[in-house]
Order: C-alpha cells, then structure tokens, then sequence
C-alpha cells in the first residue's frame, strides 16, 4: 500500500541486488527501517526477533529463506539444503504457515539438480507465494466492501466509522492485509471512512502499526484506547467492527489478539455488525469448540511490564510502569464465541460464521 | 493501609510541623514522595497536578486547603479569606467534593472571630471530614467482604479471584478505599484472596497505583492489561468484579472509568457478579438514565499518546507510542447501566442497582 506515495510491501525482492528485503517493523511507527535478507541466519533472525509479524508475511518470509539456502548452499549439497530449511522452520516453531512456506519452496527446489535451476525455481516460487497472499487479501477486500458501501450509502455519504483491534493490515499480510482490505477497497474507491484503531495492549500494535499504515495511506484514522469501544457504541460512533484471526474453527469460533471478545459483546450489546476477515488458511478444519480447544499462548510479562516509545530525545526506548513487584499475566489471544460473529469475510466470499455458512464458500470440505 | 509494614494514608496532619501533608501520587509506584501543604497555593498545586486524585481526597485536601487559608491569613480578613477559599474551590471546578470540603470548613471557621479559634475550627472540620470518608469506606469493606467470605466458603477456602478496574483504593479515599475496602477486609480477616489488576489505560491507575497499593499491604495480585478480563472470566479465573464510580444515578446506571462496561458486559455474559462500591454522596439523585445524562469527560488525547515509566537509568519519563501524526480520543469514562450490575455496596449496606433498591437503603431520598 501507499507509504508517503509510493507503493511498500513488509517483505520485496530487490532485483538489484538479487536478495529480498523486509522492513523492521519493530521500529514503526517511528522508524522505517529495510533489512536486507542476505543469508539464512538473516532470515531466522528477521523471523525469530519479529522484524517481521502475522502468519501470511511470516510464511513469505520463510520462502525467501529457502531462496538464501540455495543461494549460499554453492555446492549444491541437499543433506546440508535440507538441514538449512529445518533451521529456518525451527525459528518460530508454533508458526504454521513458516513450515508451509518452508516446504512449498523445498519441494520445488529439491525438483532441480543444478544450483541456477534451483535458484530460479526458489525465486520464482517465494514470489508466486507472496502474490498469492496479496491476491487472497485483495479479494477479501473486494467481497468486505460492499458492508461498507451499504452502510455510507445509509447514511448518505457520511463518514462510515470502523473500529478494528491489533494490526490484520498489509504489514502482516503483504498487501490490503485481511481486516484492512476492506477498508483500503473502500477508501480507494472514494468511500468515505474514519477508523478507530485500539490501541490493543500489550504490544500496541494497533497504535504502533495499525495507525501508522493507514495514516501512510491517507485514511482518517483516530488512536483509542482499549477501554474506549463500548463507550463508543453505545453513542453510536461506530457503524461496523472488522477483526482479523490467528485461528477461527470451522464452527465459527474466532481467536484473535485478545480484547476482541470484549468488542464482541459491545457489537452485540449495541446491534453493531461484528465481522471476522480471514484467508481461508486460517480455518481450523478439525476443531468444533474453539473456546475449549483453541491453545492460548501466554507470553512474556515483560511485554506488559514494559513500553516501547520515543523518549524526549527521539531515542526509542522501553519504560517500566508497574510496580518492578508485581507480576504480570500476558494471556496473548481470546476466543470469541460464533454467536458474537455476524458474519466471516474470505477469499470465496462471506458466510455466517457457522459450519453450514464455512461449508457452503468451502464445499470441498464436506 | 499498610505500606511496608507501617500504616499510611493519602493525607494526614502533621502535629510537629502544624501542617497537612499529601503523598505525590504522580510519582507511584516508583517514588513514594511526600508533599507539604504549607500555603493556599501548595493545595492549589496538588490539586491541579494531581498529586491527589479521588473525591473523597479531593475533597480532604480542600479542606485542609481552609486550613492552610486561615494560618496564612494573620490579620483575619474575612473577605480575604472568602476569597481564597473561592480560589480553592476553582482549583478543580468539576470536583463537586472539592467545593463540598472547602465550603463545609469555611462555614465552621466563619462562625469563629479570633484566628485562633478559627485554626482550632478549621483543623478539627478537615479531620472530622477524614475520619467520615474513612470511616464510610471501612464500612463499605465490612458489608462487602459478605461476598466474598461466601464464595470462600463455596470454593473451600482457595484463594477468591477478584477483579477490578482502575483505582478506588485508599489513595484516592483516604483509607481501605471503595472497591478495594472489601478485598482489604477479607485479607485482614483471614479470607485468601487474589485480585486481578486491570492496567486501565490510559492513565494506568491500575498497574501504578492498585497494583502499589494492594502490594505494599501484601495482597496477592496480578496486573494484566485491560484486554484480558473477558478470557480470564470465560476460563473461570474470575469469581466476582468489584469496581467503583465516579457517579451512579439514583436508578442504578454507574459512571466508572472508560472500560468499566466492556468488563460488565463480560461478567454477565460468564455469569459473574458484578457490584459497585460507593458512598452515597457519590449518588446523583437527579438523573434517571445515566446513559444519556452523564456527561462524559474528553481529556488531553496525549495522555493516550505518551506513556509514562521509569527508563532503564531509573528516571521517570513519558515515552510517545503512536505516529505523532495520528489523532488520539481520549474519553475517561462510560457508563455502565443497571441491568449489568448485580448490586451496590454501601456505608449503609448491599442493594439492588436500581430506585428501589437504593431507596431501601435511603428511605429519607424518597
């Protein structure tokens, strides 16, 4: 999407230098920083220190380390090619899609015998996955649409105001990311929009990177905390929640960065349409109960403990706010219950966010 | 309440020096500073700068405001002195405690002609009026630690799992607080408890002060960020929410600190008691639908943009988090109606969230 006018993905090949490069998300929203994916090592630390975050960009990213296997791998020698490839799907082990991008690269590589055919064949497939990413969120953002064009046409042009929590935009899915795609669709169609971005404590990634890509991109946008969406509702300010997934059960249950299950029951509560964005990848096909089932990551209390920002300086540091004594508990992801769901917007289209709904965008799955 | 090992209160007098004395709240958890109350314009500036929050303190340190007005004022000048309390009173002018103190003090001062009988005056009204404030809130802990002694009992004696929002503990009321006066009585009793700090953003009441206060007195607590409750209460780690208000109507809606709603919401949909602690001049017996009627507070949108915590030189800094360009909101507070709280807890006992309810208690207001 746009970046003060020109067109930036989180993860491009540089046909110069013949090696792919990310942006260091963990310097946004204060620093646009590129790194350069050279080697594998390169590649397992941009995945491992979260230069680069959400499961589309990961897998891509995980693709453009086969391409730096090959490319460092001069003898050719598979045992060591393969061995490389387990090293990169070993940097975020609980990431399904790395393993997936991983694999899908391996294998055409492995289909190769010489260096420069398996260097061609690498290249061409990371780019094929990353446009098939793109293309998927795309098509989210063509089908999610049409909610808010008939909403602003409702209100006669006015500002249609979506509020969203943590990041699901481009930077963690390519292009148009998933919750986002809608939006950018709508603003690059003229709709008129206005976004309220929650914070989505702990890691700010609402604030952080959500505010800063569309800020980028031109669409009004306005920075609340997680506390403010109920306030919000109940006064009418907003018009639609659009949410992405990390997992959603072919039920209709949906994990995502938790909090979310709190907008839920405000949407619910205030007759706000609630809608979940998602490339079908993120469908869980063998679990029911997503509420039981669904495994809750809890991660470093230091994550709440600390806050990342811009000192008085411009120095980017992290501040202790707490008490040094008291814990912390991270849970990273809730469930919200299908019951909350109005409604899934996919790739195929959008559904009840229930199995017959799943079932019928996806009836091979029968 | 205890702070390692000795008793504490928000303010006292002190008898050697002939002065009041506040704790400089800004600077919690991190540095326990004590401020003097020398001069009119020592209480102008903790009130204004916040080194006291909280009706009830507010309203204490207004008093003691009176106090100081009377050792400043020599020559006993009675316009003088109407006019310095008028200053007082404009020191926050949307505190109605603040004007209800510094009025209540002047008018026993008044009645007095000598300066020194007005000192005596003054000094025995401001204490009467913190011995009263504290003396509701203990109160309010001992009807309310009811619930808590009976859901004890229920799970045997494992620990009770409390939740709260904000902070209405001791350092906004003098002492035990509303919604911690429950959780102080049952640890002091024996009962085993552990409280769920909500972080409450953006100020961050919760994890600096709550989590200070229930800290330094030894209670067993964790601060998660204000996302977490509603995974928390759907896994059972939640028996019951206590939190307080800044105003509930005479019908049971409850103005509390933007989020209080979201957590409402989720405790009935997990079939979680949910009560508010208050004393009654927190009542507005005006309104009938708080929703509509309570008019919400809109505060400096850099109070969301700038986070403040201790750097890793061990200094106090405010560190900006979003794009500098992206426009913050910052509502304080919501309202939480009726239907969503289970009950209010009192100095004069439990009730239903309604007019009933509350007249039941309050005979004299019908």
């Amino acid at each position: 999407m746009l970046v003060d006018g020109n067109q930036m993905r989180p993860i491009w090949f540089d046909t110069d230098l013949k090696i792919a490069k990310v942006i260091d998300q963990r310097m946004l929203p204060h620093q646009l920083i590129e790194a350069d994916l050279n080697t594998v090592d390169d590649v397992i630390e941009a995945i491992q220190e979260m230069f680069v975050r959400g499961a589309p960009l990961i897998g891509a990213t995980g693709a453009f380390g086969v391409y730096t296997a090959v490319l460092q791998d001069q003898g050719c020698n598979d045992d060591r090619f393969v061995a490389e490839c387990d090293r990169l799907k070993a940097a975020r082990p609980t990431a399904v899609n790395l393993a997936w991008g991983v694999d899908r690269v391996l294998g055409v590589c492995l289909a190769q015998s010489d260096r420069t055919a398996r260097l061609a064949a690498a290249l061409a497939e990371a780019l094929a996955i990353v446009e098939e990413e793109a293309e998927n969120c795309r098509l989210i953002g063509e089908y999610g649409v049409s909610l808010i064009r008939e909403i602003s046409q409702k209100k006669g042009g006015k500002p249609v105001n979506i509020l969203t929590h943590c990041n699901a935009g481009w930077l963690a899915c390519i292009e148009y990311g998933t919750a986002t795609a809608p939006m950018y669709t709508a603003f690059d169609t003229g709709i008129d929009i206005h976004v309220w971005v929650d914070e989505t404590r702990p890691l700010n990634q609402g604030s952080r990177l959500t505010a800063w890509e569309l800020g980028k991109h031109g669409i009004a946008h306005t920075v609340v905390t997680d506390n403010a969406g109920g306030h919000l509702m109940q006064h009418g300010m907003v018009d639609l929640v659009i949410v992405g997934t990390d997992r959603t059960t072919w039920t209709g249950d949906v994990a995502n960065k938790i909090g979310t299950y709190l907008k839920a029951l405000a949407a619910k509560d205030n007759d706000i349409p609630f809608y979940v964005a998602l490339p079908s990848s993120t469908i869980d096909w063998e679990m029911d109960n997503g509420l039981t089932s669904i495994p809750i990551e809890e991660r470093d209390p230091d994550e709440i403990s600390y806050v990342q920002g811009l000192d008085d300086t411009g120095k980017l540091v992290k501040v202790l706010v707490p008490p040094q004594s008291s814990p912390c508990a991270n849970h990273a992801f809730d469930v919200t219950p299908s019951r909350l769901v109005t409604g899934l917007i996919t790739e195929r289209g959008m559904c009840s966010a229930s199995q017959e709904g799943i079932l019928t965008l996806f009836p091979e799955r029968r």
